[in-house]
């Protein structure tokens, strides 16, 4: 539980990793009211240095004790360091800010994006799961379509980013790509195949269903976020050879009708969500335009060919911002503006 | 109108492109019964020359007696020179095979895929369209499931490859490749966006429904191939850095209830298609796998989650073969087929 105060105790665990490199520049950027910056991260990266506005800061290793006189920790560092710490921080009187998928469906645990179920926050939330990359981005553009025309159906397929799957991903596609273009073999550590010039349907493990856990994410945190588990989603999710921001087609069906221009003003009005659509002038949302930013950017808004209640976009962010460090950050600064009220 | 004969004296107009190419390749391969085989193509391209068989073919400039004495001419060179030449070569006794968009849509031209409707080729058939690469995988997966359960309804986001944009656009993916990855600015001169490392919601031009040409492709000759316009179908075609090969997620609604494992068994019976399902073993199709091959390769089949009559599926196949050489000699053997039996 979080008392006020002017400025708050804050750590991030997994603080070397791509998100929680996102997550200490995020802070610094919004100038969130930081007393003291702790970086915890695995014994294997425990003494190396962060810069954190202007200061070196040195990665302390996690441990049971990481987390006393902390207000505020954000954590990334994999479902399992988040299972075992994140009660030890709540434990110590932390609220914990998860961006892995253990706590995310979490009966009583909220799962939040500020701008679409900030009242999901609770009284006296200890963890908050922040959601995953591929549905806070769908999710922001679902939202102000949902609560004017009541979505029924969305069909999606993902273009996601290798930043997803870590600094690792990221050099594997930069040293893929250098072979094939080099005519040389390649090495494969991260993804089960060639990524470089290569799209891979597949992204987290494969359930029985024949649906893998990355796309089970968006269909349950999506209806847990909009609070309507009548929603029906239909996902295909994809890595691309892209090394920043994911990018999906999104098919919508809602119960009453639209037109593309409702739906282009509707978006354009809501927070956090930029329109970029003039494909006559070559204006769409891009991958390598979102990245580094924190917004959700929405275009090739056009109406089905058939049906008066159905509509295809193309939205696309950086799932290191919007997609994980941001919301998280984003979700600590709702929290304190909660207790400051 | 094209008579028996042993050999067929065959001209290939726009042999030094992309599809050009493949296409000589592919009648060699398939041992077409070729008596003579002339290469045309634009007067920037005539004097190079290609590999026919272990010979040096010197390549010829189109004009309008580049027909006299052929008996197929398999046209890849866009779609102005198609509506110029095509009625030239009939005229002078050719049967057109052509693989631009032209003439598809045409009443009474025939858009033919073999395996799906090859009834359509009609009996004296003067030019016959091959279609979209986009459509022709899509199609081949499609036409047993429609035949079996009727599909009503279709959402597909493709992951096309630059060779669909011909030679130019393999080189300009190279290039930005290289530059991204030494940090160099990069050049456009085929897409209005970076390629490399990016993905562009936009193939072809855009028309003032919003949906691009590539896109309304798909709807259209899709209903044409299928034979039937209540078809509803809701495309986003998206240009990935990948050379070679298509993919796309494919989502069907059908009248009829279905199971994943009837649609795998159907599938994987007709023919032309590789059914390369077993995602816990990481096997699914694979651009980089596909590519040089002419198979349409089919996987990731899986129910939807809330309904009995939808699924979804990822089809990729290579956007130089099936989706453009291999299908226009293929309609070749057809022809050929019809006019010997």
């Amino acid at each position: 539980m979080l008392n006020k105060k002017e400025n708050y105790e804050v750590a991030v665990v997994g603080a070397t990793g791509a998100v929680g490199r996102r997550m200490l520049s995020t802070l610094e950027e919004r100038n969130f009211p930081v007393a003291g910056l702790t970086a915890l991260a695995s014994a294997r990266s425990a003494g190396q240095t962060l810069r954190y506005q202007g200061r070196s800061i040195e990665v302390r290793q996690l441990n049971e004790n990481s987390f006393k006189g902390i207000d505020i920790a954000l954590f990334s560092a994999g479902g399992a360091v988040s299972r075992q710490y994140a009660p030890i921080a709540v434990e110590s009187g932390c609220v914990v800010i998860d961006n892995s998928s253990a706590w995310r469906m979490e009966k009583g645990v909220p799962l939040i994006v500020p701008e679409v179920n900030p009242d999901a926050l609770g009284d006296k939330p200890e963890i908050i799961a922040n959601p995953n990359c591929s549905t806070v981005q769908m999710v922001v553009a679902l939202k102000p379509i949902h609560d004017r025309y009541r979505i029924r159906r969305v069909v999606v397929s993902t273009y996601q980013s290798v930043s997803g799957s870590g600094q690792k991903a990221i050099k594997e596609l930069e040293q893929q790509s250098r072979a094939v273009l080099d005519g040389k073999p390649i090495e494969k550590k991260v993804y089960p195949h060639q990524i470089a010039f290569n799209c891979l349907p597949h992204i987290d493990v494969f359930l029985d269903n024949g649906y893998s856990k990355e796309e089970m994410k968006m269909v349950n945190e999506t209806r847990k976020i909009l609070g309507d588990e009548s929603i029906e989603i239909s996902p295909t999710t994809v890595r691309v050879p892209v090394f920043y921001s994911h990018s999906e087609a999104v098919y919508v069906e809602t119960e009453q009708p639209m037109t593309a221009e409702e739906i282009k003003k509707l978006l354009s009005e809501f927070p956090g969500v930029r329109v970029v659509d003039a494909p006559g002038k070559n204006e769409y949302p891009l991958a390598v335009e979102a990245a580094g930013k924190g917004e959700v950017v929405v275009g090739r808004i056009r109406k089905d060919l058939a049906r008066e209640n159905a509509i295809n976009f193309w939205v696309v962010s950086d799932n290191l911002l919007k997609g994980a460090a941001l919301n998280a950050v984003q979700i600590a600064e709702l929290l304190i503006k909660r207790v400051s009220s």
